[in-house]
């Protein structure tokens, strides 16, 4: 089989969007943009052994590829459209291809977001994907928006993923079984907030996906906005699989862990109560922005020091 | 230094374009599109001893990476306007990070193509570049247009990287040494052709780089416009460099070599005057396309096997 019966076999989908005038199969893809929209794009890259654990399913690895990407169009609160895949594979396995291709597929469905464009290249395995969506012009949500008094909001509960690694790398018991599928789940399957982030756009002042832990990804708000933050470590919102631990365990994983894809967002206080009559219990106030703060602290004045992992230099795996 | 101060140092640049409104240092990059406008996209990637041998300068890899990139660009006739880089580096090197961001930027700056986003991760040295384009809604130059009595023109000259390629592998002395200085420089440092694309957009009927070889490229051309060929292989556009060495030689580095990034198109009988007129002797009309051909004849009628290069089985290097 040759690189573009691979590429027409798994990755050359059927019935595209209107919008979509050419994809796989030309030098590049064309695509047609409403007039009062802008494109967001963002490249992400997951290496074996880096960024997922050698032993993660195929099925797996397509469906987290997509969904780290997705998240970065959630924190922007644009809406997905189109991505393209640059695949580095050792060999070529079909059972691999399609359950890979499966994960992918699944998750591009749900969120409707069409395959464009791809390359397959030989090499040790490793994924890029480049997602694309619009926003109505000017309303991209930025991470440098933040305003001293702004409450501090995340989705979801943090640091199960980084349990469900630490459990897989370690053999670390400290999960019982039920919580330890839960949270190997969440590592492997992060679901992007988009459903989310169509509420919070409107609302919220700055937005980040977390990715690197919570410390550090607010740094990057606090820096992009020139603001301080408070946070009360006892609201962060934790699983049943989390709070079956020891504090100082469950708040490392929260807070110095990596691969939540909850979204990390300040709200204007006037916008609270929209926001949880909208969002109820899938939102959780863990502090709140001000300007005379120098980074990060506890209520106790404390502070909290940006840990987060480094892609970089220090394989997690 | 951090993954972040990474990207800071060697690629946030400076006077972001208008339509810019943010590109690194936020989740994704944002863009605004005139309304009048298509989005062209292209992902490559290229991984070191596949597609540019391991001892290539960085910032000959920096160029080649973009080139290749904004040759896709120039086949769908798309003007460049941004592009994403993710990088994966076993190492940081310094010197080498400093020379391969100038060979990016070299190149981009040339045809003012912003680098709006992009990932560093750690691995075995690879390249994905996705690059932005516009075009003028419905202008998209595809494979597809080509019609029975037009004539296949390319730009350039044929087969000199491969040339190039064959004398640094191999050791070839077949080339004199200013010969193989011009080569290695048509290898490492690949034009894309949007200069000539911006005349020939207007005037071709279809359109392909090429970059696994005149027959496979061509060949790619005739299934999607659902046509066969007649090549002059007299006429085949050769480079003092290729005209010193004997005929059978000289024709498999052009017929079966690749990372030629010239453009191959094909151009309506009624076009030719025009086309002539602006471009000279920078284009070469190399045969014609016939309905009733199937496949790639030569003048006598006898079939030419299309034999390109392909990346995922064969490592070239």
């Amino acid at each position: 089989m040759h690189e573009f019966n691979l590429i027409q076999k798994y990755f050359t989908w059927e019935n595209p969007p209107v919008d979509v005038i050419t994809a796989v199969g030309d030098d590049a893809a064309v695509m047609g943009i409403p007039a009062d929209q802008q494109l967001v794009t963002s490249i992400d890259t997951l290496i074996s052994g880096v960024h997922f654990p050698k032993e993660t399913s195929a099925h797996a690895i397509g469906y987290k590829a997509l969904a780290v990407s997705l998240s970065d169009l959630a924190a922007m609160g644009a809406t997905p459209k189109w991505f393209t895949l640059a695949l580095t594979l050792p060999e070529i396995d079909q059972s691999w291809l399609h359950s890979f291709s499966l994960g992918l597929k699944t998750l591009a469905q749900e969120y409707q977001c069409f395959l464009v464009g791809g390359d397959t290249t030989k090499g040790s395995l490793s994924i890029s994907i480049q997602v694309m969506g619009l926003v109505n012009t000017g309303s991209a949500l930025l991470r440098s928006g933040a305003k001293s008094g702004d409450k501090i909001y995340v989705t979801g509960t943090l640091g199960d993923a980084n349990a469900g690694l630490d459990s897989l790398l370690n053999g670390s018991k400290i999960l019982a079984s039920e919580a330890r599928e839960f949270c190997h789940r969440r590592l492997n399957y992060p679901t992007p907030r988009l459903n989310e982030s169509f509420v919070i756009k409107d609302l919220a002042s700055s937005c980040i996906d977390l990715s690197d832990g919570l410390l550090q990804d607010l740094s990057h708000i606090l820096n992009a906005s020139k603001v301080g933050a408070e946070l009360d470590l006892s609201q962060l919102p934790l699983s049943p699989a989390l709070k079956a631990l020891d504090t100082p365990k469950s708040l490392s994983y929260v807070l110095a862990g990596g691969d939540d894809y909850e979204l990390l967002f300040t709200l204007p206080e006037e916008n609270e109560y929209k926001l949880l009559t909208e969002m109820g219990d899938r939102v959780t106030c863990i502090g709140s922005i001000a300007k005379d703060i120098d980074g990060i602290v506890d209520k106790a004045g404390k502070h909290l020091e940006s840990s987060g992992y480094n892609h970089f230099y220090e394989a997690k795996i």
